[in-house]
């Protein structure tokens, strides 16, 4: 029996959002991987083996996962959303650096709803335009890259969508992005928070960024910022699909 | 009986890439309308009729939807992918500016895995860090307005991810959209064309921007363009969580 990994995403929260592949596969599997939260989405079964762990041990719980495929276990990755959006398909590439004998294993990567496209669809269609997507955490990377990116995006116009935009241990970073994005953008630019998307507590609020203040967001929200064009028709905003 | 439109996206072609509400909600519908080949993906059955129409009508077709549902028809418009990712969400909304009557619908756009996800997911995980999303036809915005996103994109360093890269009738875009993003990125950044992703002609190939050639892209591909840290990993690509 040939082991195999798979990295699949859960989709952003509601059953209805997971793909039938994901479904599929995780119905063949002999061990779960994943963060917490996430693994408690997948119902237990018998021949079938959680593994929750902790948050920020990507790295580790990659290992761990390879290890189990090179042994002949049917292993799938979940994660939230999709898997190659700021979650676990790259943590498993990453360790497979150094590693040819785990990079001959069977390993695919199974696509779900990123939380930006559920929050997008919620909403209205405000990344119906050219877009940007950006993690506003500062633990993989300095404050100083992302105020470079979110200058560069707002001077493209590209509608944005954020991720992580505002942890309890730093919530000043969201703060700062703020004071970037009024200063790019004006006081004007509509800005949607959408929080735990598709799940029964979903909050979608938008406002104009003059309006916007850092505790209407938190982790689990997805923040989007609508580019110049990005406006409200009756309880929806969208942006529209040409630059005239 | 009171009519409803949902806006659907129907994923990048493999049936097991469609979310179980999408699903669920052709089997209510009565009416379904999109372009040719995306309604030639629904079953036929008693009781729904197929409105198929030609590609470039995109905000007759949302008007004729919305007016079906506001005679009381169960009416799903179907994209390809997300319908929020340049594709028939924005026209329907719109379709709604100057229509009160219209807005009062109920509305809801049903996300689907659009293709850039799937062929991220098909070469490893190219987009797993800041990226962004740019569609290159020019039919609906000018090509200095394209040209500015793809140098903004550059130097804020996202990863890129390109629709409808090159069209039959006007191909030399895509051209100059490589002469700028050699200049921007050097010759050795990596870029990945997906083409038919999910279905049987999928065809993956990741060369170094210096060996790309604009006839590598057609309209049924996706291009998408590592960050200046994206590298190759035994058979696929992935773009590193972190900035160092």
């Amino acid at each position: 029996m040939s082991g195999w990994l798979a990295i699949a995403g859960l989709g952003p929260g509601d059953d209805r959002l997971v793909t039938p592949e994901v479904t599929a596969t995780l119905a063949e599997a002999t061990d779960v991987v994943g963060y917490i939260p996430y693994v408690a989405r997948v119902a237990p079964r018998p021949g079938l083996t959680l593994h929750p762990s902790d948050n920020r041990v990507e790295l580790d719980r990659a290992r761990a996962a390879l290890q189990m495929a090179a042994e002949g276990k049917r292993v799938v990755v979940v994660s939230s959303g999709d898997p190659g959006v700021f979650a676990m398909a790259s943590a498993v590439f990453e360790a497979l650096e150094g590693r040819p004998d785990w990079q001959t294993l069977d390993i695919r990567v199974l696509p779900g709803i990123t939380a930006m496209l559920a929050a997008a669809a919620a909403s209205g269609a405000p990344l119906g335009h050219d877009f940007c997507c950006i993690n506003l955490s500062d633990n993989l990377k300095p404050w100083e890259v992302i105020e470079t990116r979110l200058r560069h995006a707002a001077r493209a116009d590209f509608a944005m969508a954020f991720y992580n935009p505002r942890s309890a241990s730093r919530p000043e970073g969201f703060t700062k992005a703020l004071a970037v994005l009024r200063e790019e953008c004006g006081e004007g630019r509509l800005i949607t928070f959408a929080r735990a998307v598709s799940t029964p507590d979903q909050r979608i609020v938008t406002v104009a960024l003059g309006e916007a203040t850092p505790e209407m967001a938190d982790m689990r929200t997805v923040v989007i910022v609508g580019n110049s064009a990005t406006r409200r028709v009756g309880r929806w905003v969208y942006s529209p699909r040409s630059v005239r």
